[in-house]
C-alpha cells in the first residue's frame, strides 16, 4: 500500500517497525494479519481532516486509536492500515461546574477528566475498569460501561455532543451543550459505540453529575453464586436503586485469594458487592441488608471509604488475579436480571464440557457477565475448545434473551454472531448507513457491524 | 389522491370527514392544509406492514399519529395523507418486575404504563405534562421530556427496543430487553425522536425504576426570576442532584392565581418547586433548602404528598390558567444551566419589544425553558408580532448556546430553523438517514428535518 500521501497531510506520522507494531492490537487477544502501514499522531481536528480527506481520495484504510485498551479488536490494525493515533489530542477544554458540563478531546484519560471534574464536587459517571489507562474518545467508541452504570448509565449516557470529522474530512457538530434537545435525529448516539467506523470524534461534550454525599458498601457472602444471582434479582423491587451491584463466583474469589493472600473463599463461594449512594445511603443499604440477608450466609455494610475501597479492590484484582493463572480470554454477555442465575448456571455447565476453566465476575445490577475463559499461555494460539466454549457462552446469551456484547463491543471478535442477534434487515440498515457515512469505506472496514 | 387500495390492507380505516377532521391537527396550533384522505385503525403489527407495503407501493403519505397531543406540529395530516392512528394497539404486553422491564404497544397511555409499574414498587420515569393524555408510541416519536428528567434522564434514556415497521413494510427489531448492550449502531435511539419518519414504532421495550423510599418538595420564592435562576445554577455543585427543579415567572403566578384564587404572586415574583427523593430526600432538600436560603424571600420544605401535590398542582395548573387569559403557543427552547438567568432577562425583552405578552415556565434543571406567548384568541390567526416574537426567542436560544427544542421536537413548527442549529453538512447527513430508511419519502414527509 502507498502510503507516500501522508507527507501531503502535514501531520506527524511514522513508519518506524517498533511504534507500527506498538499499534496494531488491542487486548482483545486477536491477532491482525500483519502490521499497519504507519501510525499517525494528529494534534488537532485540521489535522485529523486533512488525513481523512486524503485517506479518502487515495482509499487508504483508517484506523482510530486511543489507548488500545479495547477488549473486541476493535481497535486492531493489520497490513495496509494507517493508524490515527489520537492521544496527543488530550486537551480538557473546559470544565463548567454551573453546567455541569465538560469539554474534551479524545485522548483524555478517563480518570483525568473526572478529577478535573472532582475539583467542583462533581464525576464524569462512567467508570470502565480500564478508567485510569483508557481515552474519553476510546470509551465514546465502544459506548463504555463499567461499575456504576445502573444507576448512572454507559458512556452513551453522558454525551451531550460531539465534533466529528466525517470519512470525507469535513467536521460536523452533533448533538448540544445543554441536557436536553431534540432538533433533529440523535446523530450523536449513533456515533457513540460505533467503534470509529462512521466517523472520528476530535471533542466531546460531557455531562457530569454531583459526586453523591454519601456512599454505603455493603458485602455478602453466599453459599452459592446462582443464590446471589437470585438475591439481586430480588432487589429489583426494593424500592433502592444500588449504584453498584458486583458478583463474583467461586472460582474468582479463590484466583484472588491465591494472588492477594485474601481468604475471601474461606467466607463463601460468591461475594456480592452492593452499593448506594445519596445522602440516604446508609438507609438505603439497611434496605438491600434486610434483602440479601435472607439467602446470604454473612452481609455487613460498611460507610467507611477505606473499608469499601478494600471491598471493591478484590473485584478490581479479578483480572489481574486470573492473568497469573493463565491467559483470560474476556467475554461479556447481558442478560435479562431475572436470567442471572441461569446464565451462571449455564456457564458452569459449558466450563465443564470443554474443560477450559471459566472465571465469571458480573455488573449483576445490570444482568451484564464476564465470563473469563483462561487458556495456556504456552499455547501458540487460543485452543479450539475456548473458542467452542465462547461459542457457546454466545449461544446462551441469546437463548435467555441477552445480547453478546453488554458493555466492550463488537470490534473483530463477534462481527460473526452479530446478524443472529440483530437479523437480517436490521443488519442491512446498519451497512446502509456505514455506506452513507463512508461511501468508500476507509473507516476502521471489517469492525462493529 | 386515489387511496382505494387500502380496502385490500384489510385493516379497519374510515373517511368519514369528522374523523378525517378529528385526525388533522395536533396541540401546536399549526394548521395543516386540508385534511387527511383516511384514518387507518391497525390493531396488530402485521395490518400495519400491510399499511405500509401498500403505501409505499403506492407512494401517499403516511402520518403515524398517537393521542394527537405533540406540540410541534409532527402529528399534523394534510390533504392527501393516510393518518395512522396508533392507539387501538395499545395492550401493556408484559410488565417483568425482577427485570425492572416493560413491553408495551405503543398506544399505551403513558399514566396507565406507569401505574402498572407501580403494582411492583416501580415506575416509568418520563413524565411530559400530557402523561396522562399522550402515548407511549407519541412520547418515543418526540423523545419527550417532562419534570423529572434532570435526574432520570429522557424517554430515550427509558427505551431499551424497539419493535419498528419500516416504510417497505419491513419489521425489524432493534436494541434490546437488556440494561445495558453494544451490539451494532444505535438503531434505538436513532428511531426516539425521529417523529414518525424513518419507521413505525409497533412494540417497544422501556426501563422502569424504583419508585424513590420518599420524596421531599422544597418551594422557595424570590424576588426576580432571574436570581431564582442563578439560585438553581448554585445547585449544581451542592452534590445533589434534585429529581425535579420547576420555576415559574410571575406572569405564571399572577395567571394561576386569577384562574385558581391562590395567593401566589402576593408571596413572591418567582416560584421555584425542587423535589429530592431517595432515602435521603429530607437531608438532601436540607442541603437545596440552604443553598435557596441565601437569596430566596422564602423557602420551605415538605414531605407531606398532599402538600407536595399542592405545590406541583401550582405548576400543573400554568397552562389551564393562561389558556383563559388566550390562545397559548408554546415555545420550548434550552439553555446551558448558567445561562438561565440570561434566558429570562432575554425573553421579558422580546415580549416587551413585540407587545406579546410570554408567560415561561421552565424545567430549571436541565435549562429547558418553556416560554408560553399568549395572543388574541379572537384572531382568524396567529399575528405577525407572535411569530417574529417567537423567531427572537430562537435567535436567542441560539446565541446563549442552546437549542431550538429542548422536549417538544421539531415537527412542522421549527423546520426552517434547522439547518442553522444543526450546519449543514450534518442536516445533509440526517436527510440521507431519511432516504436510506424511507426510500420514497412516504413516512411523514416534511417532519423532523
Amino acid at each position: 500500500m502507498d502510503i507516500g500521501w501522508l507527507s501531503g497531510a502535514g501531520v506527524a506520522w511514522s513508519t518506524d517497525p517498533a511504534v507500527r507494531e506498538a499499534h496494531r492490537a488491542d487486548r482483545s487477544g486477536w491477532p491482525p494479519d500483519g502490521r499497519p502501514a504507519a501510525v499517525v499522531f494528529p494534534q488537532d481536528a485540521a489535522e485529523v481532516q486533512r488525513v481523512l480527506r486524503l485517506a479518502d481520495a487515495h482509499r487508504t484504510p483508517v484506523v482510530p486509536r486511543g489507548a488500545g485498551t479495547g477488549l473486541s479488536g476493535a481497535a486492531a490494525a493489520g497490513a495496509g492500515a494507517v493508524v490515527l493515533d489520537l492521544t496527543r489530542m488530550n486537551r480538557i477544554v473546559s470544565v463548567s461546574p454551573v453546567d455541569a458540563v465538560a469539554v474534551a478531546e479524545p485522548g483524555v484519560l478517563t480518570a483525568d477528566l473526572d478529577a478535573a471534574a472532582g475539583a467542583h464536587g462533581l464525576r464524569y459517571a462512567p467508570d470502565p475498569a480500564s478508567v485510569a489507562i483508557s481515552t474519553i474518545g476510546g470509551n465514546i467508541a465502544t459506548n463504555a460501561g463499567g461499575l456504576r452504570c445502573a444507576k448512572y448509565g454507559v458512556t452513551r449516557d453522558s454525551v451531550l455532543g460531539l465534533d466529528v470529522v466525517l470519512a470525507d474530512g469535513r467536521l460536523i457538530s452533533t448533538g448540544r451543550a445543554t441536557l436536553k434537545g431534540v432538533a433533529g435525529y440523535d446523530l450523536t448516539g449513533l456515533f457513540v459505540g460505533s467503534e470509529g467506523t462512521l466517523g472520528v470524534v476530535v471533542r466531546a461534550t460531557l455531562r457530569l453529575r454531583p459526586i453523591p454525599l454519601a456512599t454505603a458498601t455493603t458485602a455478602a457472602f453466599f453459599a452459592d453464586v446462582e443464590t446471589a444471582a437470585a438475591a439481586v434479582a430480588e432487589l429489583s423491587t426494593s424500592r433502592v436503586q444500588p449504584a453498584v451491584a458486583e458478583l463474583m463466583d467461586e472460582a474468582n474469589l479463590r484466583a484472588v485469594d491465591a494472588a492477594q493472600g485474601s481468604d475471601l473463599a474461606a467466607r463463601g463461594s460468591a461475594l456480592l458487592i452492593v452499593q448506594t449512594d445519596g445522602a440516604g445511603a446508609e438507609a438505603e443499604a439497611a434496605v438491600v441488608t434486610a434483602v440479601l440477608a435472607r439467602t446470604a450466609t454473612s452481609v455487613r455494610t460498611t460507610t467507611d471509604p477505606a473499608e469499601a475501597a478494600e471491598l471493591l479492590a478484590a473485584r478490581r484484582l479479578s483480572l489481574p488475579s486470573i492473568e497469573r493463572i493463565g491467559r483470560p480470554l474476556i467475554e461479556d454477555i447481558a442478560v435479562p436480571r431475572a436470567r442471572l442465575a441461569e446464565a451462571f448456571r449455564g456457564i458452569a455447565a459449558i466450563s465443564a464440557r470443554h474443560g477450559v476453566p471459566v472465571f465469571t465476575v458480573a455488573h449483576a445490577g445490570d444482568g451484564n457477565l464476564h465470563p473469563v475463559l483462561v487458556v495456556d499461555p504456552a499455547l501458540p494460539e487460543v485452543p479450539a475448545a475456548a473458542w467452542r466454549a465462547a461459542d457457546e457462552i454466545f449461544e446462551l446469551a441469546l437463548r435467555l434473551g441477552g445480547t453478546l456484547t453488554g458493555e466492550h463491543g463488537v470490534g473483530t471478535l463477534k462481527r460473526r454472531w452479530l446478524t443472529r442477534e440483530l437479523g437480517a434487515d436490521n443488519h442491512e440498515l446498519q451497512r446502509g448507513i456505514k455506506a452513507l457515512f463512508d461511501p468508500h469505506g476507509i473507516l476502521n472496514p471489517g469492525k462493529a457491524i
